[in-house]
């Protein structure tokens, strides 16, 4: 049994949709707005080529149809509560009951819908990217009851079809990728609003700038690049620069970042990449972003 | 005359001299620490192909010798007040008269060191991101008395040699490129005190996730295509989350999506981009992150 099931048949069920199927997976899509599922075969066809999908998709006829035999379920619906909570109802009565039932809301915690279910044990949020098709990261998020056998399950079938699963250790409120967007986004906001520069320049500013380095290492290595003796040594000469943002934007009453924080950034970096490695991986770095620009300038 | 002087030979120093050299400038280059002139070279062999540099770069005996004949001078020394303050007025009594006298600077206003200068109409921020010769994002700085034809100036010198300058309208402290870095790092910082996830992971949400779509479209360009009616369609359904956000972790008072910035910024999206554009541009933006994947799959 390695069938999956997708409920909901929009943008990311779609998506979701292409990374079971090139992995091979048996898909079962189904949608309670005929709409979406009539765009769905076209909406596929868009966005994939035929021939990187190794398994049919099939658009069931209702839910217990794309149930059928699944052993993981990925829903896909509108971002409400009470929807939410009625489908986990009807999926948790439905699916067999070792089916791992996985949720991509990207910001309601699973333990507010799925509390008063029999099958509260096997419910998890798997919040991708968008889309996930195209960018892989993805948020595993349990509730606190959920058994750490849920968590396995859910990273290994994630891995196994290609994807880059995170554990997010307890649920907060829009869990940590949209926090990580949302705070950078509220900047942009507040400048632009505070009439510093235009909407236009402030994408320059990321794109043309630290985005180009994002998408190689994550915002930490790649200060742990820009300083001779890695991240410590960054935040020891640079710190002040976003203890003082915190103080003025944020309301923060103490350090952001305590010798404590400082310390474990290091060793994580360092369990890495040991510091005589810095300067072959700075070389990586400009090479990986040289290709990047080239890419880009082809129209 | 088109000869540029820098002054400071670290890391953003030699990253200059690249980014003029291979636009064909002719580059004297010096710094008051031998130790830094001692290590140049081999910089920028390292950086660079050699020929990839149309014109030579000298390193000059004195501060004078740099400035001999410079339309252009870039400052790239210590972040430090006092130090920018005691050069400037050494530049501004050295260079021709109409040369335009450039800081590196990445958080202190050009007019906290210039104020007193008879030349303080020719000084301004040039705040490139980090290497510059890889990344071309720079943000130009004035001081509240810098006149119109400054700005100009140094808006055609940073295009000439093919970095994408973007005006900040007023001085505020980290100016905007690093208020952006911080916002973001600050989250993440959080995030990771809190127990949420480990740094390891908060690197794999953005450069797995949002980071890939950041190195071809700004943050606002991304969320502009992630609803199917562009950016005011996106804000309309999900700006909750970033009211949320900017209550609970910035003390936002009141609203940070007020409907003039959504307007503002969805008539500057569509001044690009017409919403009937908008499929085309996500097929666009789905290719180029396949073809960035590939890259760093590449070894």
């Amino acid at each position: 049994m390695a069938n999956i099931a997708i409920v909901g048949a929009g943008i990311i069920g779609s998506s979701w949709a292409i990374v079971f199927a090139r992995a091979g997976r048996h898909v079962r899509i189904f949608d309670h707005r005929s709409a979406n599922l009539a765009r769905f075969e076209a909406q596929i066809r868009t966005a994939a080529d035929p021939s990187a999908l190794m398994a049919p998709i099939h658009v069931a006829g209702d839910l217990a149809d794309a149930l059928a035999d699944a052993e993981y379920v990925q829903e896909c619906i509108i971002e409400q509560v009470e929807a939410k909570a009625a489908l986990f109802a009807e999926l948790d009565r439905l699916a067999a009951p070792e089916a791992i039932l996985a949720s991509s809301t990207s910001s309601i915690g699973v333990s507010r819908f799925t509390r008063e279910l029999a099958g509260r044990d096997r419910c998890i949020v798997v919040h991708p990217a968008t889309p996930p098709h195209l960018l892989p990261a993805v948020e595993v998020v349990p509730a606190p009851w959920t058994p750490q056998a849920s968590v396995e399950r859910a990273f290994r079938q994630m891995r196994a079809v290609g994807q880059k699963p995170v554990l997010i250790r307890h649920e907060t409120p829009g869990f940590v990728m949209n926090r990580l967007q949302g705070a950078l986004l509220i900047e942009m906001f507040r400048a632009i609003s505070d009439g510093l520069l235009s909407p236009a320049d402030a994408d320059t500013l990321i794109r043309d700038g630290f985005g180009l380095r994002w998408s190689f290492l994550g915002p930490l290595q790649g200060i742990d690049l820009n300083a001779p003796a890695g991240i410590a040594d960054y935040l020891t000469r640079y710190g002040f620069m976003f203890e003082d943002l915190a103080r003025e934007r944020a309301g923060a009453s103490g350090p952001v970042l305590t010798p404590a924080l400082i310390e474990m950034l290091a060793r994580a970096m360092r369990s890495d990449l040991p510091l005589e490695a810095l300067p072959a991986r700075r070389l990586w770095r400009d090479e990986k972003i040289a290709a990047l620009r080239a890419i880009r300038e082809e129209s």
